[in-house]
C-alpha cells in the first residue's frame, strides 16, 4: 500500500530519509500532528509549547527554533486557496551519527514534515463511538509521561486491538489498571458539574485538545475541570464519556462493555465551544 | 558528522529510506546487532531466536523468513577475505502505510541492514569499567520486556548520562529502584558459586550473550546461574560484577560509587569460555 503524502526533509521536498537516522534506529525524537485548515495550522502555539517540553525532556532544546522555522516555511508554501482539512505531521529526530545509543555531540537534528488528506470532517459531531478493550497497558515511565515522543509501540498494539475488535477506539489502562487514555486520544468523563481526565504522571500523551479543555473550554461551559487518578468504576458510572485529539476533535463514547450512553449534552456543549474557539 | 556504513534496504544497497516508514514514525519494529567476524555472523541462531520472539510480540511473525533470507543474502555478499570484526545491524520495520497508529493490513515489512566498523577488539578482556549512575530508569512494561524493539529512548538518555559523567557505562534501575541492566548491555554479578542476573519481567532486553551465559557458560565454569530480582545492596556486596553485549562481549566492572573490584577471576574464566564458544 502506498501513501501519497507530500513530504519535506529539512524543508526540501523529499520522501527519502538519509540513513542512519536516530528516529529510525531508536525512536529518538518527538512529533506533532497538526490539523490543517485551509492550509493553516490550527492551535499552532499549543503544539509548539508541547514540542518545546518534549525537546527539553529529550535534551535537544536547541532544535526548537529550527523546527519552528522549517514548519512555518513549509506551511507558508502550502496552497491556502484549497478549502478544507488535512493533517500535518512534524517530526524532529536527533539526526544521524555513529552507531550506539549515546546521542552524538555535533549532529544537527532533522525536521521531517508530511501532509495527509483527512477522510472526515474534524469539526463535525461524529456518531458516538464504540469503545472497546485492550490488554495493552501503558508502561509506567514518569520520565517520559506526557511527551509526544517517537516510542509509540504501546499505542500501535492497542490500535491493532481496536481494528481486530471492530470498535472505534480502545480504553488503555495504566500498569495499575486505571484508565489513562484511548489508543489515539485523551479521555474525559463528566460527573455532575465536574470534567475529569486522567492525570499523566506515569504515562500517556498530554494532548493539545486536552490542554484546551482543561484551561478554557470546561470553564466556558460551566464545568469544573480536574486531572485525577481515575478508576474504572468511575468511568462506568460517569454521566458522559468522550475522547479527543487534534484530528477528530471531541468524540462522544456511546458504548463500553455493557454500559451505553445516550445523553451527550455536556460533550455537545464542549464541542460547540471547541469549534467556536477554533473560529476566533 | 557523517557515517559511512554500507546500508541495504530490502537487500538492495541504499541508504535512502522511503517515507512513510513506521519505524521512523512510531519505532514500530525490532532490531538485532550482530558481531561480524571475518564477514560471518557470530551466534546467528541466538539472534534469530530473539528476533522471532520480538516479531511475534509485535504481531508480525510472518516477517521472520523474509528477514532471515535478506540477512543471509546480504551476509553472503560480504567480503569474507577481510579479517577482523565489524557490527551488523538488522532492522525489521512494519513498513509504510497510511497515517495512524493502527498497523496496516497489507503492507510488507521492510528489512534494513547496515554494517559499521568496530574500533575495538570484541574478544579482548578490556580494562575493568567505571560504572556510573543515571536517574533514567527502565519503564515498567511487562508486555514488551526482553524484546529488542525500536523504542529505545530510555537507553538513549541513560547513555547520554554516561557520556556526560565520563564513565564507561551507567547502571539502569527499574521503577522500583532495583538494578536491571546497564545502558547497552546485560548485568551480571558473582556471589560465591552463583552467577546472578536481573530477571527481565518488567523491562530490559534479553541479550544473546546473557542467554549464552545462562544456558552454557556458567555451568562450564562451575557456576550456578539464576535470574533474580537483584537489589542494589547485593550488587555492592558482590564478589564480581560485569556486563555484556554482542559487540563488547563480557566486560568486568572495576568501580561503582565508592566500591571497587580488583579480583575478576570468575569474569575472566567466563570470558575465556565465551571466546572458546565462539571458536567452536
Amino acid at each position: 500500500m502506498t501513501t501519497t503524502s507530500p513530504t519535506w526533509i529539512d524543508g526540501v521536498p523529499s520522501a527519502a530519509l538519509p540513513l542512519p537516522d536516530r528516529a529510525f534506529a531508536y525512536g529518538d525524537g518527538v512529533f506533532e500532528t497538526f490539523l490543517l485548515r485551509n492550509g493553516r495550522l490550527v492551535l499552532r502555539d499549543l503544539h509548539l509549547e508541547r514540542l518545546a517540553i518534549g525537546l527539553t525532556c529529550l535534551r535537544m532544546p536547541a532544535a526548537l527554533p529550527l523546527a519552528q522555522q522549517t514548519l512555518d516555511t513549509v506551511v507558508q508554501s502550502l496552497d491556502t486557496t484549497i478549502e478544507g482539512y488535512a493533517a500535518l505531521r512534524l517530526t524532529v529526530t536527533r539526526g544521524g551519527g555513529p552507531r550506539g545509543y549515546a546521542p552524538p555531540q555535533d549532529t544537527p537534528p532533522r525536521i521531517v514534515i508530511s501532509v495527509s488528506d483527512l477522510q472526515h470532517d474534524p469539526l463535525a459531531f461524529a456518531a458516538p463511538a464504540a469503545l472497546g478493550e485492550t490488554a495493552v497497558r501503558w508502561g509506567k515511565q514518569p520520565l517520559l509521561a506526557g511527551i509526544k515522543h517517537l516510542n509509540r509501540l504501546e499505542q500501535v498494539l492497542a490500535a491493532a486491538d481496536a481494528v481486530d475488535a471492530g470498535v472505534d477506539e480502545v480504553l488503555m489502562l495504566d500498569q495499575s489498571g486505571a484508565p489513562l487514555s484511548v489508543a489515539a486520544g485523551n479521555l474525559f468523563m463528566v460527573a455532575g458539574k465536574r470534567l475529569l481526565t486522567p492525570i499523566l504522571v506515569d504515562g500517556g500523551i498530554a494532548g493539545t485538545r486536552r490542554r484546551l479543555l482543561l484551561d478554557h473550554l470546561a470553564a466556558a461551559c460551566g464545568l469544573q475541570a480536574a486531572e485525577v487518578r481515575l478508576q474504572l468504576h468511575q468511568l462506568l458510572a460517569a454521566k458522559e464519556v468522550f475522547y479527543c485529539n487534534a484530528l477528530i476533535g471531541l468524540r462522544a463514547v456511546g458504548t463500553f462493555r455493557d454500559r451505553s450512553w445516550s445523553d451527550h449534552s455536556a460533550t455537545r456543549l464542549l464541542h460547540t465551544a471547541y469549534c467556536e474557539w477554533l473560529d476566533r
